[in-house]
């Protein structure tokens, strides 16, 4: 089997990468380690910047996005029990998109099992092979059967675990790294949010979020240390908890269900560099992690597929090689702003034993400062509806 | 003999805590361990914001400053040689001023010799009594003779090392402190600033600053690990170094002489809490500590005796003790954002070796962010010229 592009991973960044090849008419093949049911039950991010709904739109494949996310004109902020509401309609005029990554995933493959283009699911033993040379190719196992697809180009979607970044020689990719000493404990739950905003809180406890889904699921989230397990935590004893670190008023008004899902995640900064390696692109989070408090990863992931398909396209439809010359540094620009932005919410928020006391007051007065300051306010509105 | 307020220190903190109460009619001695040329003889920061210029105005000592002072509209950034201007006229309409700490001890002292008020030099085995109770008084023994000065308030402006802050019993203060792991390697020369604006340059090797005393006279600093000794610094290896963290156009113009001082400060981020204890009050640095980066530490020192003079002259004159029971928690609020401003410009542009790769990266995105961001330029220009 011959295409041009063979797209590692059927996540958002591998699916979005392969509809907008398709559309300009550039051949691409998706090969996908587990099923799509699979993939469709991680649960993952739900905040949009405009530039992903505005790709999602160009794609053709915003109409539910638009029918069903819930437009969000701000975040609050809340710092032992006192609130900040960020507004960013009034201070910049922009404002995101709640809408569920996994939902974003279904689209996307939705819109492909429509059109036809062919994704190979539960393919085992993938491997990338050549793709600094002449041949490239990727290798993988269906049904027992061992197949070959040859390529042009191999793009790497396939996260953080996946083989594309691995297997590039070490001493070509540069690791950069911070893996942070907690997690997030989040739990699912059929009820609806608690606040009209998403809200932020540091707690001496830690940190937390009240996130939602959609207007009848929300999302809930407690710092807790990065080995702790999930199976710890009764219902009972997460609901008390998060209560403990919201403002009473939160608290009270926080309406509980038993829990649909109930997991920890890591926290970790992470960024490969370069991202082109011959005729292997990485995109998402195979080439970068972002701690999740920024709700960056899924923005930088469209961005990166954005940038890399206008790349592709530039080379396969107009032989030009000006814009794969270019990928990794243009992205690169983007995702160390994200990766600032998503450490300096990180690190606001969240507790640091390491830090002492005085951390936790130079924490403080970042609230209070930014309480007191337009610009700050303006920095934090621009940064988390996305930088230009 | 009895006094109002016994000042302790004839740094600038206690000269204009004199100062502004002589004026009131409020009485007040000051009480200085050392000479007055000993005082004079440190070499300090010499950026003011506008509210200390502004006070120096009100205090009737700001003709000198206006007349020799340097008005400075912005600031440079400079990273691995690449340079950013932050001009605070254009981004806010605010600027600096450029004047030797020790030109305003000068000034203050010369005003209070012709003002006739009382200040005790070379004062021996200073020590305050009873500054919680009925009867607050300061002992101190001058050639041989002690003597006490009975009075109904103490004001310790004494510094970090001082003895008032270190009499208050453990118990009921609160000490936050950042110790740093560098310090900085000063010189001073008399020669013109290499740049208009102060220069302030992150560099692999570590931090630099291209700062200046007055068109003549020139100071710059190199970051250095704190248990360096200037000894085992040339002149040469002074030169070399800050040439080779400058941009080549700057090193180039760099002008160079024999150092007329060369001396290694520490850098520390420190604030207790709270600043009173019955009828003792600390201001400056006996208060608090910022690492020099922002230029905030005679600017807070400076607002702090502005607060605290306004709360004992309604005290005394006004018989309302609102002012002094406001006076902690007022100063505080504007210390903590001083001491975050600080620990950020320190964090932004210093080397640290224990944030990895990773916290360069994430130190040039900072750089590269503020590049790209006017709220981000508003930001740094509001904090630097001085919050409300």
């Amino acid at each position: 089997m011959r295409t041009q592009v063979a797209i590692i991973g059927a996540g958002p960044a591998g699916l979005m990468l392969g509809r907008l090849l398709e559309r300009a008419g550039v051949d691409a093949v998706i090969i996908e380690r587990k099923s799509a049911d699979y993939v469709l039950g991680r649960i993952r991010a739900g905040v949009l910047e405009q530039g992903a709904v505005d790709l999602l739109d160009a794609a053709g494949v915003g109409q539910r996005m638009h029918q069903e996310g819930l437009i969000h004109k701000g975040i609050d902020l809340a710092f032992d029990g006192d609130m900040l509401n960020i507004n960013f309609e009034k201070l910049i005029g922009k404002h995101v998109m709640v809408y569920g990554q996994t939902e974003v995933t279904r689209d996307l493959m939705a819109a492909r099992q429509d059109s036809g283009a062919l994704t190979i699911y539960e393919a085992d033993d993938v491997a990338i092979q050549d793709f600094d040379g002449a041949t490239p190719r990727v290798t993988y196992r269906k049904d027992g059967v061992t197949h070959t697809l040859d390529c042009d180009v191999i793009a790497g979607c396939d996260g953080f675990h996946g083989v594309c970044r691995a297997s590039v020689p070490e001493q070509s990719v540069t690791s950069f790294e911070r893996v942070y000493p907690f997690g997030w404990l989040g739990v699912l739950v059929d009820q609806p949010p608690v606040g009209e905003e998403l809200i932020y809180a540091h707690h001496e406890h830690g940190f937390a979020l009240c996130s939602m889904r959609s207007n009848t699921r929300s999302r809930y989230y407690v710092q807790v240390p990065s080995d702790e397990k999930a199976a710890n935590w009764s219902d009972d004893r997460f609901w008390d908890e998060l209560r403990a670190r919201l403002n009473p008023a939160t608290a009270a008004a926080l309406k509980t269900a038993a829990s649909i899902e109930k997991s920890v995640a890591p926290l970790r900064s992470f960024v490969a560099e370069p991202l082109r390696f011959g005729n292997l692109f990485l995109a998402g989070d195979a080439a970068h992690i972002v701690p999740p408090t920024g709700a960056k990863g899924l923005n930088l992931a469209m961005s990166d597929v954005k940038v890399l398909a206008e790349a592709l396209i530039e080379r396969f439809l107009e032989r030009s090689t000006a814009g794969v010359d270019g990928y990794s540094p243009t992205v690169l620009q983007r995702i160390w702003k994200a990766e600032r932005f998503s450490w300096w919410m990180t690190s606001m928020l969240h507790t640091f034993p390491e830090t002492g006391a005085f951390g936790r007051r130079i924490q403080r007065a970042e609230f209070d400062y930014l309480a007191s300051s337009l610009a700050a306010q303006q920095s934090l509105a621009e940064n988390y509806t996305g930088l230009p």
